[in-house]
């Protein structure tokens, strides 16, 4: 399979928020290493596959796992008819080839998988194989994008700091209420008031973010209420499939909930 | 194996409690991917199959452990003459061939499994095979839905924040009275009146619930009794075998619930 | 190896001490599984023989261990000349071709294979070979029978609740003296005096379970006494050999035991 | 390899203490599996080989470790050129072919493999290899045989209740005195005034366990003072090089070891 | 492959701050292994670099990572068409052929890697191969170096001693002011004032190294800041993105850094 | 390849302090099992190479570590083109063919290496492979040495008491001033009164041992201070080189230990 199938075909929308674009777009031509950090689904992975489509780059992502070891991520042996031969993983194909490579929530693997980067985000831009002793040196077009959320890490699963300091870094939060709205609007197809409404129920959960919510309603939950009530439902059963079920199982912080829908109704 | 194999022959019956049906209809059509929250034996399992019988599609279920990884899922390697070759998992064939996939209590299994299904729970409906250099890109049918149990999650063992906020949820309990009567009596072909006199005994040890006991008797345990029933034994001996000894070892829970049961007959 | 092997050729002696042998009867007329709670060396194991060879079905059992996964009770692949090809597991063989499939102290495996259990306990009773790709329907005459010492268990390791909910549970105990006597005297072809003798001495041992003893004199340990015995062992020797020496290192506790035997002789 | 090359073929030097012969000789006769209960050094491994010597029964040892598997007792599949085969561990042999077993210090093995061994020590003296989906009936010769340290075990790490009850136990300590010199004498050819004045070095030292010694000094230790004392080195030297160094570290122990070396020459 | 594709084909630019060049070379020529202590980012690897290419030896670097074992070092069996082969791993290859291998974050790999070095860095400068059985006697040229951070080690992952005491050191720390200047200017290509300026940011951001901030800006960040400044970016844009972005999620911090940046502007 | 390999060529330089030699030629006499206690870097592995080139036995250095396991003493099945054939480890091969065999630092490997000694280490001299079904018995030119650092062991770590108790014990030290001195002079080609310089210095280092400092400088450090003297150093520079930068990173440590150097200049 070629990288060319990780090319993106069409533009993934994106709303930028402030200067991320030209940041992004100096990081690349310096083939600086960038780090996104922010919460879960406020756009990260969307600004990724929208810059490789801008860039017109192919797009390798690989979702971590605290499971995925340096193997995953720069290939293995595999047994075949004439013994074993050797599997480039999504890591060196990017590498090779010369692709954007997104290691989604790297904080996630195993610490040989923040090591194995180190040699790609300095100047040597090299990824040493070591079970296949072979060298690859990085294509000129190969840059590497990590993403990483501040406020969920524990102390014990924290990026080394030898780690960190190689990356250029982007805040990302959930975007403004009107590019919010305008969002949801056109990716699940709602009437703009409706998206509306649905920013400000978000709006007031992200409000009781640490006060017996672990994290408010992201973008993501909105466009699927959205999706829901374009399929016929109306907005408070919409709202309570796709929001307030999921995020709290507490029956007060419910009814906390239920009220703000009702409010912005 | 074709994926047919999983379609189901005849309807499974499903008495519904509230609006479920609709909501999950919705969903469905929206393809988005729904969580089913819920105490274990009332029901989450057959509303599943109840679901993918209505819609007209095959269900896969996979019960997860916490010894699952994400290959027990994805698919893996296997060694033949002429060396490896792949073989899907579950929740690949199902994404491939267009079924919905039912991870049962998702939570047992390894974190790498929940991560795994990220690209497949938002716009993108991906699944990379990592191991298989592969993205497969999800058939329009595939539908993904997972179960949990809130009341069992310990800190240590609950879904990350970033996978709930991608699921539409809906909560399970037992059902209410009288349609539990109905469920006992036609599952078990126990008669309405003994069925009526289960319902009022497992009102009774879900009283308790918190009290002595970690989880009241549930319609699965009452359907056991039932069963045993029709095959002759009487109710205390049925209840007691069925419902108490499993439930609980401590005598004094055993007398109060022995006391319950003979109050109902 | 067919099922056949695991016939039981001669009937395995039973005393029962309640109605346990009609109850195991419905539940297997139903097929409902069956827990088998009590402590070590009362007989379990002999019931479920007994039940087997009444019922005329082949029993096969697992005693399992900290280090058992579901690959032991399922089956797995096997490397042969053409390749890997499958190995049913014995859990899957029962299932298949129609035995009581007997698994002894289930808490001690790991927690895959109490779920992959559940499937077959209930109304659907399949077993999903996940590593094979197959759906495995139970055979019509298929019972899963479980065993489980309440006494032994710890918090950390006790049955999920949403597993314990799936049986009908029998307590098993050690038998009354006179029952326990006989079953020495048969097992053991002792003399009935002397029989009776060592169920007094055991009596006394099962007194000090608590205060100073884990456990008690199991009926196994008064038999194993019993064939010393027979073997020209006086009863005070054959006591400290196979019933204090056994199960207490402390002075103090041992003197105890050895004062109960004299004043039993 | 037959089971032959694991007969004794001269006799080991054995010192009786008590009965433990004829206890052990009448435990054999009703193949009733034995539990060996002692320090270190004292001469459990010894009596095992005395006895299979006596009894005419090759004798199959395995040294328990940590790392020990029920494969490593049971067997387990390799590789050959026409696939897997299986080959049989040290148990099975024993098991089918009729010798006696002697697993040595039980306790620091894995779990599974004390549960490996409970359908051996009751009436069924079965072998499941579950692995190879076969099951061993035991040879009317074979038996099973334990060895114990009841002073080391942690909490964390005793035997099951469970298993403790299925063995007849004989306990083991250093030998008396003159029998203990005897021994040294036999086993060192060092003088009998020499072997005397070892044995009573080490009575000191066995007073000071407890108060700075974790262990006196062992039977075997003496052998081994009393062979280099053969080789020519004097007394104080080889109880310095073979006694005292090994055994403790610790400046002031040692003097007063010293001193009790000094005091008995 | 060849050794020689590790040999560096340009002269690594190198800033000595005091006398580590002689003592290197004291060290090579007498062939003595050397340790290189010191924070992340300040140019160990670089000069260890500079040093091969001065000597015009080969240089192996691996960098290590907790999920390293001895293997990845010495090399593993593989399997072919005619079984399993033997591949040696980089530091066999160094070993045999003689070059320099180093050893980056050493303490990060796990204790038998450090082990492995011991008989290589005495006055045997053997590399025994245990799983192949062979002895490899270093080529004349053969010198080990390795890294370490020693405000990093917690206490449970340090070298041991018996491993320390095997290496010369040199402290390595960020260069001195003017110093760094010219390495920010020279690998950057940003014009002298611009890197003098960074070079006073930095400064003011390790002052605040245990005030709030693990770690002050390394050099690496600075030249990244100074090749954004290159591409365009303002400084104030490079230095957020380049700097503070990486280093620090707390508000404070972050106004306190990014006054420091407008202060030396 | 034979283990002639491992037979020593030419003298290993030792400086006895005491009646090390004589205990040593007793034990070998005997075949008593050896463990040389004390400090790294005193000259353990050194003595144990001249014993065996003065025995002219070959010696197998086994160098242990935390991962390291009984196969790896022992053998383990490799696959060849007829399937898996059994290769010796270092051990086995010793065992077979009448070496010395050394394992250093023996605490750092698994318990199941210590275990699988002890057969060796009493008056049976068998090395049971379990895994290959083979008892080998050892060569009459055979014996085992152990070296273990009590300073060093953690309780954690320590050999158990059952291990010990099997082996004549050696303590080393440092070597008295005038010896460690002319080891100096003699391994480096240092001139004696720089040698004697070197010793002094070592002294004060080593009565800063548990005030500061975990372990004072070893003879081994020495060694390369005097080797880069004659490399062209001076003695403050070789010093701080080799000896105080390598053991401590305290600047307070730092100074005093320069302080001494320059005192003994």
């Amino acid at each position: 399979m070629s990288l060319e199938t990780y090319r993106l075909t069409e533009e993934p929308r994106y709303h930028p928020s402030a200067d991320e674009i030209a940041l992004y777009e100096a990081a690349y031509e310096m083939r600086l290493p960038v780090m996104l950090k922010g919460p879960t689904g406020c756009g990260k992975t969307r600004f990724v596959e929208h810059m490789a489509w801008k860039l017109g780059k192919p797009l390798v992502t690989v979702a971590c796992h605290e499971d995925m070891t340096a193997s995953d991520f720069v290939g293995r042996y595999l047994l075949g008819a004439e013994g074993t031969y050797w599997q480039d993983g999504p890591l060196t194909r990017a590498v090779r080839e010369g692709g954007i490579c997104y290691l989604d929530e790297i904080v996630e693997a195993r610490q040989d998988t923040t090591v194995i980067i180190h040699a790609l985000t300095d100047d040597r831009r090299i990824l040493p194989l070591e079970k296949k002793g072979e060298l690859v040196r990085a294509h000129p077009d190969f840059q590497l994008v990590i993403s990483y959320n501040p406020g969920y890490q524990s102390v014990l699963k924290d990026l080394k700091e030898s780690t960190k300091q190689r990356f250029c870094a982007l805040d990302f939060d959930y975007p403004a209420a009107t590019i919010e709205a305008n969002i949801i609007a056109s990716e699940s197809g709602l009437n703009p008031q409706d998206a509306q409404r649905l920013t400000r129920i978000a709006g007031k959960s992200r409000n009781l973010r640490g006060k017996g919510l672990d994290e408010g309603a992201s973008t993501r939950m909105l466009i699927h209420a959205g999706r829901l009530m374009v399929a016929g439902l109306p907005i408070t059963q919409a709202c309570k499939f796709a929001v307030i079920t999921p995020i709290t199982d507490d029956p007060e912080m419910r009814s906390t909930l239920s009220a703000a829908v009702d409010a912005c109704i």
